[in-house]
């Protein structure tokens, strides 16, 4: 009796799931039956732009995060597919750092490649799930969109594959309500544009705050204020920036920070991070962390170890995105497909325990590059996905912290080698500070 | 065997539910065992200002659609309490067009009276429900927030009071992706201040498109274009307005329009209305209808025809409101409490049949205040609840009408006389456009 299969989301996650069992199915073996839901009208995830925030025509929470005029922040050589190189799809070498819609064609390329959209239930967001201990199978209800009603369907596994960037988390400063201009979160920014000519204060010292913040002045912000609440990111900007201890309180448009100093500020984007949330889950089933690098619960950051017919992907906080859900994916299938076996609940929970204990002894940037390099390797190791030499793309991520520290406006100019094909990757035509057009056309002209 | 209702929501309707049932308990009646489950952290529904957008804290798409400086558009007279007068509210009497802060005050104020907060569970959302057809009960899944788990309990009847203006309708136009400023829809819109000195463009000709765009005005916009779909608004605006045919496309910053005129603009804000959505109703449950006088399904606008153990608070479009929503609440009480009979459901779709054609009949405005007046008539005439006159209520937004097509700048100017008290009700102290501070301070001092 074929195994049902449904994999919530196609986005990276979800995607590198369907091509690990067609991958499968191409060597010959027998694969479960699949059906992957899909919330939005395409695939691709959070890599599809949208201009709507908030809730969708449908009333849906918008998924999408990204925003205009987004490159990669990390350097493509270290997320490059193993079995579909950039070089594959594009046909000739691209530089290092691409905008978003070229990083989408190549995650998009990957999966037009075979029969594989035809999995995909488009515009059917899951609504609820619940697990049966007597059948052991889940039912799966989904909201159809477009026909404006809901169905349910019986599978054996889950694979929970609905990313963890979308859900806000929004904290409240005192004064936000009376502040006469925008505030928002960084999941609602979508154009800088909106924020030319003023002073922006971004609360928050991550990767959001970063580019965001740098975003707007490039494209004319006349000043940028960064309020950190653990410690500042220390990059060297240029005059047009601050960074100060956490916002306290604003006040019509001054904003007081913990160390008693103030900025006037025209608009607050609140760049203060995600929650996991999966509205769709029962308690027992739902992954409750903050955004780590080794959530528990889940054997080799995977397999619900309390119910290992339910599966999570992408779940980390992520150096490695495209290739670790692939390494995820490979393994979740052998699981699936009963080339692995698992270990019993204590020894599953053990093996986490170990990783959670290593993840907390991080002394820094580096060893936590290395820690998930330890992981992408324990499980490519476990199964035929191609190796793409995580330890050399450890080495990538820790000279790319090294770029950022020297030039965080200049980072994207630098070249790194596929470690999948050693071909080094060309500069840029454009410098990032210089290249206003982010549009695929734009990024492969005069190549 | 005590029965036990389920009111979703605690805003104007849910607690008219609650106070229709506290009534009757005064009267020495024997009430059912009722739970009232609150979304939001407070009671007084949409008429609780947030400063967020999008989704809350928790990652629940956030209730509200008010803004900062929001005066009521009605004649306060027109939506009365007919059991706890404004007069006995505030101990004096008030200007008929209230701000925002004062009319939420009125509607917390009847409800602090006696011990009604009881009932109600806030930080609990309804997210799931389902009709038993053997036990004839409903199983009424929620979730808390606070503790971030769900239970779910079992009720005899369930009251939807969860409102219909939160959920956007957000149409697409070309060139939206790629406007350079922001675009958003009215219920994302907070503060009028974001706009000063901007030409905004405001699509739709209905109440969020006159407030809002009257609104930007008068807190600096530069340029206000109204673009409409069916017919113009007609009101005579100050030249800084202008109102033309539906939005085509956008290029750039230029709006083109359908008569081949265009604008520049700065913002657009899409005054598009409402969905009526019900994410935790099962589809045979669950009303369909656009935003109008008389949806179909709900005997005398209010008990679920196919199941009369729903029942439906405030889903119709809305002259009258916190008066509409306590008749209903009144007739909904009696017919849970046995002292009205419903007929069979053949006799009830008919019923409601006559009411759809009567409303399809309309000639316009005037047509329309009669027709929620005969429909307000026919509730109040089965219950106890106060005769307030709703002939007379009538003849008061007749004259609201003529008020705004006088001035749409200066109506609520105008006072009208309390159809219980008769009290005539003073001119506010500051004509509307020169009145910036909306608070309820502001708006009794001086009295
Ligand atoms: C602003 C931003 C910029 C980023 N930039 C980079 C970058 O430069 N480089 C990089 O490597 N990574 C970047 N990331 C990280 C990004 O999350 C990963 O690259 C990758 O998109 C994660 O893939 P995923 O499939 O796990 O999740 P997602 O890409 O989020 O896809 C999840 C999918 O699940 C769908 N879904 C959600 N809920 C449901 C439901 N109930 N039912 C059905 N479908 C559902 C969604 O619609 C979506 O398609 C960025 C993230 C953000 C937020
Ligand atoms: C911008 C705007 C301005 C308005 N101005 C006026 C005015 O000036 N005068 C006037 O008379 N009317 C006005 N209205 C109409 C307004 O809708 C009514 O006055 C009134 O608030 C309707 O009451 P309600 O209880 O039916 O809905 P709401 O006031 O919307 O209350 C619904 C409640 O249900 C809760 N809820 C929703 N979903 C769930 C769930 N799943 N579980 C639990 N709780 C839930 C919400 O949090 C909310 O508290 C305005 C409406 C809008 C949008
Ligand atoms: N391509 C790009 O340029 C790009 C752009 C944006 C985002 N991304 C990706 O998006 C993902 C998420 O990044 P992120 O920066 O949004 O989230 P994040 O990495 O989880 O960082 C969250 C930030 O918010 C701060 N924060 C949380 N709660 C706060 C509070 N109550 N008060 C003040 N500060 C608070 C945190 O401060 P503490 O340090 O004190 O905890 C941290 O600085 C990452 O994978 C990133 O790569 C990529
Ligand atoms: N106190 C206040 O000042 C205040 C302020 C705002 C709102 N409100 C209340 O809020 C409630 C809702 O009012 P609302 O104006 O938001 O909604 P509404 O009354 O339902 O009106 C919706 C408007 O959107 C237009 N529209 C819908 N879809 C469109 C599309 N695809 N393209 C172009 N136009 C489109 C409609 O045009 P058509 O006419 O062509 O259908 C209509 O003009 C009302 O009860 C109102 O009283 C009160």
């Amino acid at each position: 009796m074929t195994l049902r299969i449904a994999i919530i989301g196609a986005g990276p996650s979800g995607l590198a799931q369907l091509r690990a069992f067609e991958s499968a199915r191409g060597k010959g073996a027998e694969i479960p039956e699949i059906v992957c839901f899909e919330k939005q009208e395409d695939w691709g995830g959070i890599w599809n732009y949208t201009w709507r925030t908030g809730l969708d025509e449908y009333g849906e929470p918008i998924h999408g995060s990204m925003y205009r005029y987004l490159w990669s922040n990390g350097p493509k050589e270290a997320l490059e597919f193993a079995d579909y190189t950039f070089e594959e799809h594009f046909g000739f070498p691209i530089s290092s750092y691409p905008p978003r819609a070229v990083l989408r064609d190549y995650i998009v390329g990957r999966v037009s490649k075979g029969d594989i959209r035809k999995y995909i239930r488009f515009r059917s967001p899951v609504s609820n799930l619940v697990y049966s201990g007597e059948t052991k199978k889940f039912t799966v209800t989904v909201r159809d969109l477009v026909n404006d009603s809901h169905y349910a369907e019986v599978f054996d596994y889950v694979v929970v594959a609905s990313g963890h960037f979308s859900t806000p988390n929004v904290p409240y400063f005192p004064g936000l309500e009376k502040f006469p201009g925008r505030v928002l979160h960084s999941h609602d920014f979508r154009d800088a544009a909106e924020f030319a000519g003023k002073s922006v204060l971004c609360v928050g010292s991550s990767y959001s705050a970063e580019d965001i913040g740098t975003q707007c002045y490039k494209y004319g912000a006349r000043k940028i204020t960064f309020s950190y609440r653990t410690k500042p990111m220390g990059f060297a900007f240029p005059d047009a920036f601050q960074e100060v201890p956490l916002l306290l309180k604003v006040d019509g448009h001054t904003a007081h920070f913990k160390d008693g100093s103030s900025a006037e500020v025209d608009a607050i984007i609140l760049c203060t991070g995600y929650q996991h949330h999966f509205p769709f889950l029962p308690d027992d089933l739902r992954l409750k962390t903050n955004n780590r690098l080794w959530p528990l619960g889940m054997y080799k950051g995977v397999i619900w170890e309390k119910n290992p017919k339910l599966i999570y992907l992408g779940m980390q906080d992520q150096y490695y995105t495209f290739n670790m859900f692939d390494a995820q994916a490979w393994f979740a299938r052998d699981v699936i497909m009963g080339h692995i076996t698992l270990p019993s609940l204590e020894e599953m929970q053990a093996d986490s325990a170990a990783w959670r204990e290593k993840e907390e002894a991080s002394t820094g940037a580096s060893y936590d590059i290395d820690f998930q390099t330890a992981y992408v390797r324990d499980l490519i190791d476990r199964t035929d996905y191609p190796d793409f030499k995580p330890e050399v793309v450890a080495e990538q991520f820790k000279e790319w912290k090294h770029h950022k520290e020297e030039d965080v406006l200049t980072y994207r100019q630098h070249s790194f080698p596929s470690t999948i094909t050693g071909t080094m990757a060309p500069a840029h035509h454009t410098p990032w500070m210089e290249a206003l057009d982010d549009s695929l056309e734009a990024f492969l002209a005069n190549k």
